[in-house]
């Protein structure tokens, strides 16, 4: 019935979007398929790869024959799986087919036939028209239980139940209930909270959305992270529906904001729909973990035997095999079926929701060569595309591995557009933390950046204060209001491509208990009923509260049309005095930070920096609208940073 | 005068080695020039590139024209410079010149003349023969002024002085004081202590002797470590004579012993004979340091503008320009005179001494197109040798940017093949100070060494427990003996070239102040007269002395032979339980470390190393010969390490 389900409302998104009584209406609509599940839900005609494998689950499928009569559609080759619930059925999609839909009739040795309808879509619009997240963009990341819950229906009730078999409707979710006092339990933060508050993002200048994962996550507890997904075509109902995704991200599209999706290929949830009747033998590694019930092989997180020419090969195997956590299946994309299932799903969820990027969670987890192949599959349908791989490693070495263009000795090309770098997101933090010396304080971000030569292209890579996974920037930095400005300003200025965690901009933190996953992820406020503080209007902020949102408001819309910052050359001087200062430049637009750590009021001589040209010029800083003119020195009266910006011409 | 000295001596070198009287006879030779210095002293016929520039230096020489009158032999070019009383003169030697003396003569426009017999030697061997350390090597080094004294009559005396013009025998070097109480002063050791300990350093297993610089240093204190050159075309009188070298290259060949020299092409000491006449104005860097006596301009040591992308250009001038410290003036190698100067000089010594290496200080310092251009000149002349710079970084990509084939991204091609770990050197030391945890412990060697992916050739870069600027191991180690045992297992085993420096056979350390480079680099006992213990005997060691000797010794002999320690496959397993397991294979050949860092007895299932084939094969202990049967699992007794050695087949 799911399946009934979702077609209707892929319907619904183009004819009438928003209009949400047809989406109840396709739950009773009449079917002319009795299948379980045909996945891709539906394909796109006019794809590079013209080749198209669907999965068919029900029950003893794989005693039927599949046969189309299309013009421009030819099934290639059928396989029966071991489960013998399973088809998988090779098309090839003629670059002149037409859209519209068919029927594949599946018949026995008895001549038993069931039929399924699918649908060839066209594309909305052309693949050159897909354009990822760079370095012109600021992401703002949010967990989206957690921001705002703008559907209160969905909270519980009748968009997280379903008709069983017998006609009644039944809760059909294992975690349903709502308590916000407990930080791993569900908030009811949802889609519609998210574009409920897209003007609130677009104000503070950020032109990118990443929300952690959205699609269904049926685990009995903690499903509220969203990294165990139970099924791949489908959004958590907790969260909405397809079509209220598409919303959001056409709604964000109209206000210049890149929707980015977060990805997982290395695993599912436990509860995923086909751990109960697994397709192959291989369709997971470590397949006995979850048969036996008994020793369970979880990862060793030995990341680095993607790259070590010396690693053992148990030890290869263990990280690439192992499960994450014994809730997460890992997914074997040595089979060459789950190999293709998932790049489909990645392709459909681009297309069918018009994506600004993906986002794969644990990078180097998954066999390395499939993950190139994806990316290359997607990069190759949507050349102006972006993915970025979480590798949470402080290694520049392996930061730089996995972008495109890496140069790698052992000839390995991720296809990736960008990393993260994890390395300068600490290293800003030891340079603000540590004492000023020969080694330490803010050599560490002089010297971090330095690291860039190694870097194919050291601005698609994406820096952060903190993301979802550590502590809150704030919190790392010791509830300075200096130093959390200090940092922001640094990883704004830097050739790279900076994501921003909800709730930065308002110095949320997590000292109660830091590093702590469910604390860090604490709610908006605002985004909730009868929330006290709201940051969305500021009633109820600190003064620093609403500095800081100030400040990185002003920031923020600066960058948006800087140009020199998105991709100026950068020149940055050895830190000095316990200050340092970073150039960005590009044509006649220049813009400078200057980083001081000094508790005293300072003077600091300008000449060392003549190289750049600015003597006499006079400077706006984009903070508060001052003037200054760049002549023999500047008075730093506080710790704190300052950006100035000018024109040379 | 100098130079009729060391013409003399050279010659001797030839006919009769080791006869010392000879060299004092020279000193009232009659010779047929009265110029001050042509250097290089002598050349060599049957080099690949054919030009060679004199550097003339003689009062007015500037106003003189030089004409020679020897097949084969042109002049190409004279230069005079900004100070009259130099000549630079461009020779060409063509391939078919046979060697032997010619006469130089200068004469002015009066017509004086003043004559120079200069020689064009023979080369003792083919280039190829000329072959450089690699990882089959370990190297001994040695800070000649601390590790032996094998000749009193240097320490103060005739050695140490030179006759004047008037024709007396007078002191001529500015600290010529032994005072062994002093750590900064001179201790007495020389070229022959070295020699004479030939025995003991074949013995313990070394195959390689790096001095530290045996150059003179005529500075007015603290000359005893070598790096402050004040005459680069002359071994300094207390640690002996060319001959004396040349002895010691030639006797530690004899043992299959390669001699590696210690050269300084970024700077010389402030007291070189030429900063009181500088040939041109840009001869050294920053000369109005020299000049002026103002403000100094010393390198801002910002190695990283070598690589970043962003250094503005003052940084870069700064770090490459300014003089090392303050008595150490920097060289101009984008003077070509210079850069040609310092190119002959390496190649002069590498001939007239056999040398099987060169050791580079301060390596990113100088112009680094110039170190570059040197390095390819020297491999030109000599494809089978060895260089390795010394770059103090903990950053790999730094490490890896400076050897030779590194595929840098800015094209840069260094020519060294070999570069300093001093990554590794801190990782083996965290490694073993550290409790173990995720992150902490032997995983800082199992990822340190997963680094080695990015590396040109890793077993050619050059690893150490310490050196002469750093903290001896075993006070790094806290003075624990299994701990020292399991860092130098390490280092030994890793696909590196090993360095180890005198003293650490035996435990030297630093505890009375640990750092302070006087104190790193004690007397070697029984270097010295009158040493109440005698580390060449044994005599007066402490029993963990002796065993760490004895370890040492029995290890450096196994791997001399130990292809597979030399240039084997590597394959190491991720630390598990406080132990760490390493294999080196080559063909039928495994040695096998494993370190333990647990205090309690431990057994070890051996199951998760099956990959290797060891099951059922009898091992050998390097150290106590023992016999093990790799079996289901090995008891691992006490901390310390295990080195087992099998044949598979």
């Amino acid at each position: 019935m799911r399946n009934v389900i979702f077609f209707f409302l892929l319907i619904g998104l183009i004819s009438c979007k928003n209009e949400k009584t047809k989406e109840n209406i396709s739950k009773v609509s009449i079917s002319n398929t009795t299948l379980e599940r045909v996945e891709p839900l539906n394909w796109f005609i006019g794809f590079k790869d013209t080749s198209l494998q669907l999965l068919v689950k029900e029950p003893s499928i794989g005693n039927f024959t599949p046969s189309i009569s299309y013009e421009g559609v030819s099934i290639e080759k059928v396989h029966t799986a071991k489960s013998e619930n399973y088809l998988f059925i090779d098309l090839n999609i003629d670059s002149s087919t037409k859209p519209g839909k068919f029927d594949i009739v599946f018949t026995d040795k008895n001549g038993t036939k069931k039929t399924h309808t699918y649908e060839l879509k066209p594309r909305e619009k052309s693949a050159e028209e897909y354009v990822g997240f760079n370095s012109s963009d600021v992401l703002y990341l949010i967990t989206p239980d957690r921001f705002a819950n703008g559907d209160s229906s969905n909270d519980i009730g009748s968009k997280t139940s379903k008709i069983n078999e017998t006609g009644e409707s039944v809760q059909f979710l294992k975690e349903n209930s709502i308590n916000r006092n407990d930080d791993y339990a569900r908030h009811g933060g949802d889609i519609k909270g998210i574009t409920n508050h897209l003007d609130y993002i677009n104000t503070m200048g950020f032109t990118a959305i990443w929300s952690s994962p959205l699609l269904t996550n049926d685990m009995p507890k903690q499903s509220y992270h969203g990294y165990a997904i139970t099924d791949l075509y489908e959004i958590d109902p907790r969260f909405g529906t397809l079509a209220d995704y598409r919303e959001l991200a056409d709604k964000a599209r109209e206000k210049g904001i890149k929707l980015i999706m977060d990805q997982v290929a290395n695993h599912c949830g436990s509860e995923h729909w086909w751990m109960k009747d697994l397709p192959f033998k291989d369709w997971v590694n470590y397949q006995e973990n979850f048969e036996n019930n008994g020793n369970l092989i979880t990862s060793n997180h030995r990341r680095t035997t993607n790259q070590d020419l010396y690693a053992s090969k148990i030890d290869k195997k263990q990280n690439a095999d192992g499960w994450f956590v014994s809730t997460m299946p890992d997914l074997n994309q040595k089979n060459p079926f789950m190999a293709k299932y998932i790049i489909q799903n990645s392709i459909w969820w681009i297309e069918t929701i018009g994506l600004g990027g993906i986002r794969q969670d644990t990078y180097p987890y998954p066999d390395k060569q499939f993950m190139s192949d994806w990316a290359g599959a997607i990069m190759n349908e949507y050349p102006n595309f972006s993915i970025v791989g979480e590798e949470w490693s402080y290694n520049p070495l392996l930061i730089g591995y996995w972008q495109k263009g890496a140069n790698n000795r052992d000839g390995y090309e991720s296809n990736l557009t960008s990393s993260m770098d994890f390395a300068m997101q600490r290293k800003v933090v030891e340079a603000l933390n540590e004492e000023e010396s020969w080694d330490k304080g803010l050599v560490k971000i002089y010297e971090g950046l330095a690291n860039d030569f190694h870097y194919a292209s050291p601005k698609d890579i994406m820096v952060f204060p903190d993301n979802h996974d550590m502590s809150r920037i704030y919190t790392q930095l010791n509830g300075d209001f200096a130093k959390t400005q200090m940092a922001l300003t640094t990883y704004l200025m830097m050739p790279r491509t900076p994501q921003i965690y909800y709730g930065t901009e308002i110095l949320m933190d997590d000292f109660k208990k830091p590093g702590d996953h469910g604390l860090i992820r604490t709610d908006f406020p605002g985004g909730f009923n009868n929330d006290e503080i709201n940051a969305f209007t500021g009633e109820g902020l600190t003064s620093q509260q609403k500095e800081m949102q100030s400040f990185l408001k002003k920031f923020l819309n600066y960058r948006k049309d800087s140009k020199a910052v998105h991709e100026g050359k950068t020149v940055h001087f050895a830190p000095f005095m316990g200050t340092y200062f970073m150039f960005r430049i590009l044509n006649d637009e220049v813009v400078v930070s200057i980083i001081n750590k000094n508790e005293k009021p300072i003077t600091i001589d300008l000449k060392r920096y003549a190289e750049i040209g600015l003597e006499g010029k006079t400077l706006k800083n984009i903070i508060t609208d001052e003037q200054f003119i760049w002549g023999d020195d500047i008075d730093l009266k506080q710790k704190g940073s300052i950006i100035l910006t000018t024109k040379l011409n």
